[in-house]
C-alpha cells in the first residue's frame, strides 16, 4: 500500500502533557510533522512566535478565514485559534503525518471534515493525578485549576469519538504507544480507499 | 486500564492465508485463544475433529441454536457454521482475546451484536498473488477457482466495515502486525467504557 500522509489530531485535558508528548514524538520518528497554530491571544511568558503558536492581530486572522486559509479554526475565551492550511498540506503530499494539537470541538470538525484523521484523546493516568499536575505547575489560582476541572469534565463527554485512548504515564512509553496507534491506523480501511478501489477493479477484471 | 478480553474477527479472501496467520498468532504470543467454529459440512481430507472444526449433524446444530449456545451462525453453501458460545465467554472472561474466522456476512452481524469486536480482512499483496496462490494449491479445478474469485470481488465489497485491513505478504511479519493492531485496538474508547466512565464519575465529584 502506498503510503499516505494524515492528520493526527491530539487532544486532552489541559495538564494531561499533550505539548511534551507530541514534541518528542516528533523528535524521535522522522515521519511526523507538528503543526503549528495560529491565535489572537497574547504570548504567555516564555512562549516563542512560529513555535507555541504563530500569534496574529484579529483582523489578520479573520482575513485568513475569508481566504479559506484554515484548516479549521476556532472562538475559545473570545480568541481566534485555527491551523493554517498551507502547511499541513504540503506535509501531507509529502507522504508526513500531520500532528495538530486541537481542543475536543475542534477536532470533532476536522473528522468531519477529514473522515481518514485520526483522533487521539490524551490523559494522565488518573483523575488526582489530573488534579496534581495542575496543582504541582504552581502558576495557577485554584479558581484557575477549578475552572479547568469542569473544563476536562466537558471535554470528557466527547472522549467517545476518539479513535484511541492514550495513557501519558511514562513519556517514552507513551510516545512509543502514540507512534504504534498511528501505525495501525494507517490499516484501517478509510485510509486506504485508493488501494482498496484498486483491488476491486482487478478483481472485477478477473471475474 | 483493566485489560478486558475482546473478540477478534478474522475474515479474508479464500487463499489469503487467514488459517496460517491464526495459528502463528496464537503459538507466538500468549494472550489469544483461537476460536473452533462448529459445522454441519463433511470433513475434508487431513481435517480433524476439534482441530479445524467441530463436525456434527444438521440435529445438532440445529439443537445448538435453539439453546442460543452459538455466539453467531450462518448457511453457507447449504451448511451450517457457527460459533460455540461456551468457548468464547470462558475465554474472554479469563481477559483473553478470542480469534474466530468468520466469513464476511458473520462479521458483520459481529460487529452489531458486540460493537467491541475487532474486524480485521486479511488480503494477499496483489489479487494476482491471490489467484496464484488458488491456483497454486493445485487441488481445485478451473471452475471453483474461478467461483471463488467471484466469492472474493463479493467479499471485497464489505471490507469498509473492517477495522483494520492485513496484507499477508511474509508470514512472520504479518503475525506481528496482527498482533500491534490488535494491542492499538485495545486503547479505543469503545473498549474501554468501564474506564471512561469511572473517570469521568471522578471528574464531576471534583467540579
Amino acid at each position: 500500500m502506498k503510503r499516505k500522509g494524515i492528520l493526527i489530531v491530539v487532544s486532552g485535558f489541559s495538564g494531561a502533557g499533550k505539548g511534551t508528548l507530541m514534541k518528542q514524538l516528533v523528535r524521535t520518528y522522522e515521519n511526523y510533522a507538528l503543526s503549528v497554530s495560529m491565535t489572537t491571544r497574547s504570548p504567555r511568558p516564555g512562549e516563542e512566535e512560529g513555535k507555541e503558536y504563530f500569534f496574529v492581530s484579529r483582523e489578520e486572522f479573520e482575513k485568513k478565514i475569508e481566504q479559506d486559509g484554515l484548516v479549521e479554526y476556532a472562538l475559545y475565551c473570545d480568541n481566534y485559534y485555527g491551523t493554517p492550511r498551507e502547511y499541513v498540506e504540503r506535509q501531507l503530499e509529502k507522504g508526513r503525518d500531520v500532528i495538530l494539537e486541537i481542543e475536543i470541538q475542534g477536532a470533532l470538525k476536522i473528522k468531519k471534515k477529514f473522515p481518514s484523521a485520526v483522533l487521539m484523546f490524551v490523559m494522565p493516568p488518573s483523575i488526582g493525578e489530573l488534579k496534581k499536575r495542575l496543582e504541582g505547575r504552581g502558576t495557577e489560582s485554584p479558581e484557575v485549576i477549578s475552572k479547568r476541572l469542569k473544563r476536562a469534565a466537558e471535554e470528557a463527554e466527547g472522549i467517545e469519538q476518539y479513535d484511541y485512548i492514550v495513557i501519558n504515564d511514562k513519556l517514552e512509553e507513551c510516545v512509543l504507544k502514540m507512534h504504534t496507534l498511528i501505525l495501525a491506523a494507517h490499516d484501517a480501511p478509510v485510509r486506504n480507499k485508493e488501494f482498496i478501489e484498486n483491488m476491486k477493479k482487478e478483481l472485477e477484471a478477473l471475474c
